[in-house]
């Protein structure tokens, strides 16, 4: 398989899951500023939306959308148990990634970290922050992960609590996700790959500030 | 299963999934602005965040998220073919249940439906509802359904689509989705679940008027 990713951007999730799977895959770098490919090419031909993650599929086929190829990349390895395959823990890993994507990562952060949105656009997406926090401040009370053990959901929690001080998030108010957030980052894949991507960000910079 | 909604919410999309199935399911009605049950119980003990769809499933557990929740009742009932249960076709529902969750429904929608989100939090909305409705174009131009028959995806999708004229949305520009949206309401079920969910609508307008 090969993933479209940017540094450091919402596909960090899918790296997470392929590392802690300990599954090769063949990593493709946009830049999503320019939407080109590193040899030149128009990444909008792979999405029009110009959005990462995209999956290539080994059969050649093109898959969008975080949930659902973190969906698939965690069923595609079921010795990693990072996708329940049925029953009520497999629904409960899908609901906590309709909430990230929906009330974390579309709802607030992508708002907060967008230049063209204006301050009040930010506002209304800050205005959503305490309710959401409590609810996951409430769930991670009495779990270690979102559910039983740490799932593809976690590799996406982790992912979007990671831009939290890009937009002025401060978590703090919420130690119980403060300290899920810390935990997490400590886990072989999730400190791999962010510190990787960490590394891709930078250089990524400094080509901009070059 | 019961299933908490709201007239016309985004819980419609799991009635119609039940209706297309033929199955039976209970249905319970609630009040989004008093955050109440019939029986007066806080909405909230069910769901903090006071949104539908809830679904209750058969040990008594709840399940939230539109997403979760419409993978799990299409693959309740197999033989209706709402769900792939494996491979590209399943994963493939999954993206656009994800792009309508998180493009459509939380990015534009809900903000422009929102009477608290300012001018400027919708104005924000509506900039990117072209590329959005763009892609639906060009994707259902060559696709009677968003895969290959009618699926969850398309419950959820025509389920969003239905609010576009109550937030100023004009869907003229796109021919092609103009059209997908009348004749998917033309379906049998989607028309039943429209049809009687727009006469509770009515009602709870005619009781909060009184």
């Amino acid at each position: 398989m090969q993933l479209y990713f940017a540094p450091l951007a919402c596909s960090l999730a899918t790296r997470i899951v392929f590392y802690d799977a300990e599954a090769q895959a063949d990593y493709i770098q946009v830049d999503l500023k320019q939407k080109r490919l590193p040899n030149g090419e128009d990444f909008r031909e792979i999405n029009p939306l110009g959005q990462v993650p995209v999956l290539r599929l080994d059969d050649g086929s093109l898959l969008r959308e975080n949930t659902a190829i973190l969906q698939y990349v965690g069923e595609c390895f079921p010795n990693a148990e990072l996708m329940p395959g049925v029953g009520a823990e497999q629904a409960r890993v899908r609901q906590w990634l309709g909430f990230i994507g929906t009330e974390l990562h579309k709802g607030i952060y992508v708002p907060l970290l967008d230049p063209r949105a204006s301050d009040a656009a930010k506002e209304y997406a800050r205005s959503h922050l305490s309710s959401r926090m409590d609810l996951l401040e409430t769930h991670l009370w009495e779990n270690k992960f979102l559910v039983k053990r740490f799932t593809v959901a976690d590799a996406y929690l982790v992912t979007i609590l990671n831009w939290s001080s890009a937009c002025n998030i401060d978590l703090k108010p919420w130690g119980v996700v403060s300290d899920y957030f810390a935990r997490v980052r400590q886990r072989p894949s999730v400190t791999r790959a962010m510190t990787e991507e960490f590394a891709l960000y930078q250089q990524e910079r400094q080509r901009a500030n070059a």
